[in-house]
């Protein structure tokens, strides 16, 4: 069994994968954001598809999220919650992202947001990732306006 | 460290707990439904709210939820895939949702699901879960017609 210092310290280096993500995220950093992810990685993002498998199509998705948003993306967290034994751990959060579009205006809405790690060779990698948007059913939209 | 054979265990006893959840999900048995739950769930529902917080809300919500859809409401699951450690796990799957509606509609639409899991006192409870219908960015609307 696992003692409760291994936990602290599993939780403490996952926080700093969320911390180093959200860095690079905000940088708008392909290389540096794809780099927390492993190879097969299976992401079910908030946008236009289930799912992307393998760090090969999420790396093109992440391109053409960060193409269709200009100006700098802020992702700031809240509610962070981290569960973590020696190899493996998953957190969630609520996450306010906001950017500005081509005209110059600013959105933002709070997504949820649930990864799971997995640490191999002495290294933790995301090897899931799921964000959302819940929707109204009796419209079908999405809901953007929710705050916590 | 733990043992191949614990986290096969551990696998095996968290691919229970989706089973017997399905189980009564499909019975639209909601005390069956719960006691799957820790008390202190975290839940990111595909609907309505960013969040519930405990089992209490989420008992709620779930009541809601089985009083708007007629029927029995079928959860066939497809590409699970389980995270397991001796006392922690998560797991991701798509899940087609199907049910009748009170004029005798039958809607059925993929989801995404994930879940986190935690063992307490020998009990593998669900303190996270998370289901979802990705959106189209250019009309806000669900997709709900996305097919794995």
């Amino acid at each position: 069994m696992q003692t409760a210092i291994s936990k602290t310290t599993a939780e403490a280096d996952v926080r700093k994968v969320i911390e180093s993500w959200q860095k690079a995220a905000t940088a708008s950093d392909l290389n540096a954001i794809m780099s927390h992810y492993a190879p097969d990685i299976v992401a079910f993002d908030a946008v236009l598809a289930l799912q992307f498998k393998g760090v090969d199509a999420y790396t093109k998705h992440w391109q053409n999220c960060l193409t269709m948003c200009c100006g700098p993306m802020i992702f700031k967290m809240q509610e962070l919650n981290i569960t973590a034994s020696d190899d493996i751990a998953f957190s969630h959060c609520l996450n306010q992202c906001s950017g500005t579009d081509k005209d110059g205006n600013e959105h933002s809405s709070w997504m949820r947001v649930t990864t799971g790690y997995r640490k191999t060779n002495g290294q933790w990698r995301i090897v899931h990732e799921h964000f959302s948007a819940p929707f109204d059913p009796e419209s079908g939209k999405a809901l953007f306006d929710l705050k916590p």
